[in-house]
């Protein structure tokens, strides 16, 4: 038996001012690092021994896998990292505040650039201070790599040459694998792995430091997926992110 | 100009009760975790932008280099971790209390299984549940690589195939390059570089959670080493250091 385990950072600074994030390097919130570790300790509980970790480039994410190798007592674990992983990109309107954003722009239109598959927010321009070019992390992207804004379907297309050169063949050589990132990134994974339709997956909603297993038999056959965790949290996680999308 | 960083783990909960560590993977204290933050804004604010990390598989250095990273903004830098860079073992004396160590073997014995260049402490049973053979984290390395104890230099010699394999390389392909590692691997490095004796080595004294910078030109010539910080403060770190091997 194998395993895909997928988590999605804890809550962070952003998520509790009500602003739109996307590519920004925000840091958690104190609740998000505990709840972090609180899924280092479950996964640990249950038995599970990552091999290898996947993260993105910001913050939030690597510090929530931080949190859970520190649980497991396993930081020695090797962990890549790739902006491939990264948030979907909220372009122009990253740093803005949802509720000014939907006085301004309309409600209608706020809710397309957040959960629409393929409209994508205003982009950023190329020197804008918030744009990636302009932050030596991504230095090693060309321009064309470099995201000024995404639609979901964006981020899905730059996220499966990783997923599909990277974590599945890791998927082969060890029997855990783990991967902790974003909304968006994940649902990326999610909907490949479960051949969710477009609507499908703008509608699914993924729990914050919840692992997500996805349960593989040697053959890489998927044989099922679930939520380590207390159903009712889960339930009142999955409705808090839900609610977001609808906040004035 | 080129600069290898080095920087040993912050204070551990066994530092505070005085017992021998060695292998054994023991927490930061809150202290250690403090002092590890204290040297990353150092090195943030002395302009210092590490482009590649290296780590050893023990907790204490993994955690000492995420706090680094956490406190420049800079988590999401490539991380490779090395059991080459774990501490010295302390063999069978590991886990037990450096007093009480003394006080059945004699002060004389234990300064040499401390700091003498080439005496062993009693070797770990391979069976031993002490013994690395017994960890998963091990499982790649041959009977042989598994150090059941090691003297100054045991430690020196398995450091070196990273050192000059991985550590070094790096130095040509990046400007700064960061290394968070323990009091002996460390010293390993220290004495290649500065060409150092045995008789020097072991009488030096690298204080915690110091930023110890190695300045290189561009063809890697050597031009000064020096450590970053309030020299009393460091002054008194390494006296702390030097004095634990005569405490009784």
């Amino acid at each position: 038996m194998r395993h895909l385990i997928l988590v999605r950072h804890g809550e962070s600074e952003w998520n509790k001012l009500n602003l739109f994030t996307g590519w920004t390097d925000v840091d958690l919130t104190e609740a998000g690092i505990r709840e972090a570790y609180e899924a280092g300790k479950l996964l640990k509980k249950e038995g599970f021994a990552p091999q290898i970790c996947y993260t993105s480039y910001l913050k939030r994410a690597v510090k929530t896998l931080n949190q859970i190798l520190d649980a497991m007592n396993m930081d020695y674990l090797p962990v890549e990292k790739s902006w491939r992983l990264n948030e979907k990109s909220y372009g122009a309107i990253q740093g803005l505040n949802k509720t000014e954003t939907a006085a301004k722009y309309g409600d209608d239109q706020v809710l397309l650039w957040r959960r629409s598959f393929d409209v994508r927010p205003p982009a950023l321009p190329m020197d804008d201070p918030r744009s990636p070019r302009q932050d030596p992390r991504y230095a090693a992207l060309s321009d064309a790599e470099i995201p000024l804004t995404e639609a979901l379907k964006d981020t899905i297309e730059r996220l499966m040459p990783y997923y599909r050169g990277t974590i599945l063949p890791a998927l082969e050589q060890y029997h855990d694998v783990l991967v902790v990132a974003h909304g968006n990134s994940l649902r990326g994974i999610v909907k490949e792995l479960k051949g969710m339709s477009n609507e499908e997956i703008i509608k699914f909603n993924i729990p914050t430091a919840v692992p997500y297993i996805f349960e593989f038999d040697d053959s890489q056959k998927l044989l099922r997926d679930y939520m380590l965790g207390d159903p009712e949290v889960i339930a009142a996680k999955m409705q808090s992110v839900a609610n977001q999308a609808k906040k004035k």
